[in-house]
């Protein structure tokens, strides 16, 4: 059967997560809804694996999924025909691939990248409600990015892991922690780009919800440093909400979507 | 009375548009109420004014408005409880102002700036749905700058006038459409900046609509020099949808809000 890759967006705030549970709307199902309905080669039951499994509330933009078809088709044709069978779920196929019969989006993949948007402003977001993480006060993002500073290498990140977290080691390399600031009427909205090879489960969260406390002065800089090396989940602040994540891109060995 | 200037955003989605109407959702209602409820003074029935009477679906990152209170207050105070009870309506008060009893929201404004976002790319769009207007077919940003540069000067709009538009007069100085293109992943988006001292019924999404049928080809930009000459609404481009529209800002002869 051949394979193909699928670059996926979604709006995350009505589905549990990627994940297909019971009884709950999620991606998957969306996505396998949608396969199923135009091949029917794509047998009932059969499944679909992506890049990162992220949780309720939480967006993406460059989500890749493989999927085994039925028959050949043109990636375009088929990017077509999935957009008509998802509607109208907020979810978007933005390009399809045939890959190779060993490809998969989660083994193969070699980087994730995930942005995450929080507001600093009084006034209550309106259009960007569910879209971004509000808080209301300053932020100082220099502090910000010193503290990201602590972070970015090989270390154990179990301080910055939930206590669900399923992956064998807790030891992960971060690359890069880029945080961008851009002034918005009455306000700020700070951006936070992360890549990694992979990430453990809610490290970005973690991870913002930690700087966020930097970046309202409440936690020095240094004190990053000092919770990462504590390698305890309690030296952790506090965990940011989902709905500012965003799941921007995964990197493959070699590209997929000619992108 | 002391009289107050509001800035106020706002998501049109929910709305039948900015002004009171029996049995219909306004945003000029949920601004009342919230302020019958704050403000005893503020008798029931008591209107208040705005710069720009956004229709049905059209969006605000800054409409005035003006409301006779019953003491004086504090702006920050006064934008903060506002705030408290316009919850949940995704309507918010970014600033507030204490202003002379003769200034006007509406009469007293001298400038009004809207944007208008237009997304081209195939792939439905998921986290911007009903912020912007999608269409699937790639533009020529280019030759719509030439096309509006048509309509910059003052002019007869009757062409890009709503059937039921009141103004008295369909003439009207353009001081300034700018065009706005970037790249986004498989696609474009455009935005149109448009300033004048005031707007008839209708004339943004008239003038919008127009200038996508040059984007996409099927107009040369000088069929809108034309279509203006003419003087005819049967002369217009297809108005475009009001999702994509947002009323950014109003000039007054005096800054009110210290920004």
């Amino acid at each position: 059967m051949p394979r193909y890759a699928l670059k996926i967006e979604y709006d995350g705030g009505p589905f549990s997560g990627w994940q297909a549970q019971a009884d709950q709307p999620s991606v998957q199902e969306a996505v396998e809804n949608a396969l199923s309905r135009l091949d029917p080669g794509f047998a009932e039951g059969a499944r679909i694996a992506a890049a990162g499994r992220t949780d309720a509330g939480v967006h993406a933009t460059g989500q890749v999924a493989h999927a085994d078809l039925g028959r050949e088709w043109d990636p375009f044709r088929l990017t077509e025909a999935l957009n008509f069978h998802l509607k109208p779920a907020p979810v978007a196929i933005l390009a399809a691939a045939r890959v190779a019969d060993d490809f998969h989006a989660r083994f193969s993949a070699t980087e994730r990248r995930y942005s995450f948007r929080l507001i600093a402003r009084r006034a209550p977001v309106t259009h960007e409600k569910g879209r971004v993480w509000q808080v209301t006060h300053h932020l100082d993002a220099e502090a910000m990015r010193q503290g990201a500073a602590h972070l970015i290498g090989k270390h154990d990140f179990t301080t910055f892991r939930s206590s669900i977290c399923q992956a064998q080691s807790p030891v992960k390399t971060m690359d890069e922690i880029r945080i961008e600031e851009r002034e918005i009427p009455h306000g700020q909205e700070i951006l936070f780009h992360l890549r990694a090879r992979s990430f453990l489960h809610n490290q970005v969260r973690s991870i913002v919800g930690t700087l966020e406390r930097v970046g309202a002065g409440s936690w020095h800089p240094s004190k990053v440093g000092e919770a990462l090396a504590a390698c305890d989940r309690a030296a952790c602040g506090p965990v940011c909400p989902p709905q500012g994540l965003y799941l921007t891109g995964v990197g493959y060995p070699i590209g997929i979507f000619g992108d």
